[in-house]
């Protein structure tokens, strides 16, 4: 029967993802190694590898689901509903930090960046379709292009997490997320 | 004679603070070992632990150095001018990068996270200066606290110092930094 199969083996893939997301979280990139993996997925590494090739791979897959899952909040409510999100819940969205430990291997990896980027498309595409949509209904200031104001959300996001991965509290964002918002809109000062 | 002691100390201090900001550059926080940092700075491990105490001490001193320059230039023109020269010389601050690398390191380590957080004191305090000053001015939009502005603004050079370590383009940013600009001062649109 291979849709149960199958089904099994989505458990177990998620099983795999949720647990690593834990161990990369607590570790970091680099302190995440094979053994605490196994242990942190309650799976041995043969597992994990058959899923992912390797701790690249499992990490460029959780990076992916983060792109899907903030896509879909963006593409329905802008990438600031994103970040309102993470400044709402900082600890489910602790694991963000090990973005920043990968910032070097971006850098250096030109093979790692290009799968990276590869996945951070489809939010890419997200936030621009949302601030199209949103440019077209009149909401937005019209002196700066869609593509500055992207940017712009972009730092904002990228900021957050530098916050957030470095403890600094996080509980006055909100009203600075207000600030992002009339920023970008057309002006009702 | 002391004073040439003096200068030769303080000359000796000022070579390995230079060596190490490329080393800490090239190599990273973890990656810049002590045998790399005497390589960098053509100094024994003991010149070097003489002047800094430790690696620690080394690399908070050249944060400290940051942060004085940095209050510098926001004390006389704003953080956003701070923010025009990363966007204008990248690779004269491709150091910055590795306050990436430290994020977990300041979230777990309590004497590290009170020493840097001393010495980032005193660019938060010329910020605040200079946006209370504008503000006294009439020069900044008043529907916001001088407070949210700051967080705002810091959000924005932690976004850039992301974008500049992961290797991706500061090119567009001048444009976004009018936004930023705009976004804070009393509405002209």
């Amino acid at each position: 029967m291979p849709k149960v199969s199958d089904q099994a083996l989505a458990l177990r893939r998620h099983e795999i993802l949720d647990g690593a997301r834990q161990c990369f979280s607590e570790f970091g990139y680099e302190g995440a190694t094979v053994s605490r993996l196994e242990t942190a997925t309650g799976k041995s590494r043969g597992a994990i590898f058959h899923h992912f090739g390797s701790k690249e791979g499992l990490f460029l897959a959780l990076a992916e689901d983060d792109a899907a899952s903030m896509a879909e909040i963006a593409e329905s409510s802008g990438l600031v509903e994103v970040m309102r999100d993470i400044v709402a819940h900082p600890d489910k969205h602790e694991w963000l930090g090990t973005r920043l430990e990968i910032a070097r291997k971006l850098r250096s990896d030109a093979e790692f960046r290009f799968k990276w980027l590869e996945h951070q498309d489809r939010l890419d595409e997200a936030v621009q379709q949302r601030l199209l949509q949103t440019s077209s209904s009149g909401s937005l200031r019209g002196d700066y292009s869609v593509r500055t104001m992207q940017l712009f959300l972009e730092l904002i996001l990228d900021g957050i997490i530098v916050r957030l991965a470095s403890g600094r509290s996080v509980e006055e964002l909100d009203i600075v997320l207000d600030l992002v918002e009339d920023s970008v809109r057309r002006n009702t000062k």
